[in-house]
């Protein structure tokens, strides 16, 4: 137990984040060029946070929730899902008085649910998400679907398709709970156990439960989008065009609900078409009551949230991962004492004129040093050892065409950078 | 409560994010020269791995921790600092078995305290730093502690001072245990409560008692440097060695101790002066015992932590915060959900091209627009309204010189380039 990560987390190794990295610079470019800046909020929130703002009928907040009272006797919880500490934050720093709308982003930022560990399933996974506040027009509905649709192709994922739908607002979600219920009330016994339990509190998400027998019992449900109010139906339409303007392809599918309680008219999901299935890579939707639920002036807001883990798994299955960079440009051979010292002063100095250097720092044979240094992939090995090193100069071997030049110390720099290509690296500095 | 962040956790609201992303860019960029890889691990983890690997007689481990119970009964703490959670990665992820020495570093990862909240002192605050496997010379302490003096200088933090000093190893500390109880014994009374407990079991923890009167007694106690073996002692001089030859200035103090049960050999502080008095920076040192400590094979180690959120308040004491970037380059106004449509096409397309565009997305006035526009400080403002939109123009404004001209929409995107420089965005792609 003493050295095993928690059940349902996972470590992210040296060898790996390359890949994280490499993902999170495209969503801060992708952001960026949008006016969205980014958010940070603690780990953990308030757990009445989450009663409010995600809602207490949800699967999350009922069962999966990671809650503990700290030393204060506080209830404490580590955070669900990304939006409700975005929207508290919003909330508590006032932003709602500056000029709206508020857009931000928030990068591999974890969140904790205690499920049944499966494959794909963590109890610790990291998001990457958008929130906008103050911003109705279904304009930014669209940018906010065509921003992640950006970001998950420049990350190489092909085969997308997006789905969109309303649930309404509270005006018209009354009458189509109404007409639901009504509808499903003479197919209550075919249901599973979880929605017939739904069925008084959260019908809506009877239409989305991935279970046969359910999905058979709602075949000729009504559909919300027969009872949107004007607003809610001219919103729609709106989005419906800024997309077709954007080329950005979708099917509306009545039956997409999400499962969080804060969502109004327009949700979304993006999926992907993997050998093994099925897989949702983003969801999200408007919650235009969201600030209001937990305190706060009238303000809407859409967001989604993109498991980094799950866009990650894409990538290996359509085999569009990036290669890992090179670790080292030179590696600094020595032998002895003396040698080092001067090796580390001269890696030091490669550094600050953006070489990537390293050497041994462990008075390993130097046959074991050479061998290291092919094995790190170095383009360039320096030997500082023997007559070389007494005549103030060292060996430089190029490892791809295996030759080997005597340099003098004072000139290795220059000669390094020349052979690396000066101008990539000096961009470093 | 429900608008409250919990206590002592605070937001990076989106206005002040490119700080942290400021210095983390300099953190992965210093650690990437060096063959520093970054490495993640979970929130939380095993308490036990606390207990075993900070230290059961630490004041953090006994008083400070975040510990809980999970819905299946095993107690978690979220972490209380980055140390162990790498150890504890290291050794699962057998990176023992790969080359050494492994270097990593993790950057911003939240670590949580259960302190009173004062000033400066948070419960939840976030670390930069860099841990070291399986290297042994000292060359890779002197790298280390070069690595955080670059990371602090290149963040602006000048004024900084560099402590060491070594606590020894278990065959040379033992001795010093005992001159050191030897000596305080007759002064026991002298001592403050906390450090009267900490005779027994952790009597090394009494040198750095901030307490006065603990400062008082202790003077003329026996310093660990004249009780290092003959390997501690050759270590510690080749580090000093290592540290003039790369011109880093220390000064030596056998009263830094740290706070945490694994170190050996080498500890360190780097301190700043502030008008309010002396602030710790970084901190760190040689763990050569921990892995093995934790149920690994013997495997020397070495790192530092660096507090995020003391270093953005030295660079705001000193002035050197970098300035905020240029949130949108054009910002185009709209009169009219054709005129959006229009826009949101031609932003999504500037935005392609690496320009920061943006558009309305709330139907405000033109006026409204404009204020906004000039508010958040785009340099070029486009208008697309009535006429010139009729005509398949509009008009752009640059907002400097407050000239406008009148541009067909099909070469606006030429001349927005054209007036932002072109080669500065392209090479945003």
């Amino acid at each position: 137990m003493l050295t095993q990560a928690p059940k349902g987390t996972q470590d992210v190794l040296p060898q790996q984040s390359f890949r994280w990295q490499a993902v999170e610079e495209i969503m801060r470019q992708v952001c960026a060029l949008r006016g969205y800046r980014e958010v940070r909020t603690p780990v953990f929130e308030h757990t009445e946070l989450f009663l409010r703002g995600v809602g207490d009928t949800t699967d999350v907040v009922q069962k999966e929730m990671y809650t503990f009272n700290d030393k204060g006797g506080r209830s404490i919880t580590l955070k669900p899902e990304g939006t409700a500490g975005a929207a508290r934050a919003f909330l508590e720093g006032k932003l709602y008085q500056e000029s709206l709308p508020c857009k931000m982003y928030y990068i591999s930022c974890p969140v904790f649910r205690y499920e049944k560990p499966q494959a794909g399933r963590l109890r610790e996974h990291h998001q990457l998400g958008v929130e906008v506040f103050g911003a109705k027009d279904a304009s930014v509905d669209a940018e906010v679907i065509a921003l992640a649709m950006e970001v998950l192709k420049r990350a190489g994922l092909s085969r997308l398709a997006l789905t969109i739908n309303s649930i309404g607002c509270p005006t018209c979600r009354g009458d189509y709970h109404q007409a639901l219920k009504d509808f499903l009330r003479p197919r209550l016994d075919q249901l599973c156990p979880t929605c017939r339990e739904r069925f008084e509190k959260n019908p809506l998400r009877i239409l989305d439960c991935k279970v046969e027998q359910c999905q058979a019992a709602i075949q000729g449900a009504p559909s919300m989008l027969d009872y949107l109010c004007q607003d809610c139906a001219g919103h729609f339409q709106a989005l419906k065009d800024y997309l077709a303007a954007l080329g950005v392809d979708y099917q509306v599918d009545s039956r997409i609900v999400r499962g969080l309680d804060y969502y109004t008219k327009t949700v979304f999901e993006i999926i992907t078409q993997l050998p093994t299935g099925t897989l949702t890579v983003c969801g999200g939707g408007r919650y235009d009551g969201l600030i209001q639920q937990i305190g706060g002036p009238a303000t809407c807001g859409i967001g989604f949230g993109m498991g980094v883990e799950r866009l990650l798994l894409v990538q290996d299955m359509e085999g569009t991962a990036p290669a890992a960079p090179r670790l080292y440009d030179v590696f600094l051979c020595t032998l002895g004492a003396p040698a080092r010292l001067e090796a580390l002063r001269l890696a030091e100095k490669l550094r600050s004129l953006g070489v990537r250097a390293d050497l041994d720092h462990a008075a390993r044979s130097l046959k074991a040093q050479f061998k290291y240094a092919d094995k790190v992939g170095a383009p360039l090995v320096a030997v500082l050892a023997g007559d070389e090193l007494e005549r103030g100069a060292c060996k430089l071997r190029d490892m791809a065409s295996s030759t080997e030049t005597e340099i003098p110390l004072n000139a290795l720099e220059r000669v390094i950078l020349d052979k690396l290509g000066g101008k990539e690296h000096g961009d470093q500095l």
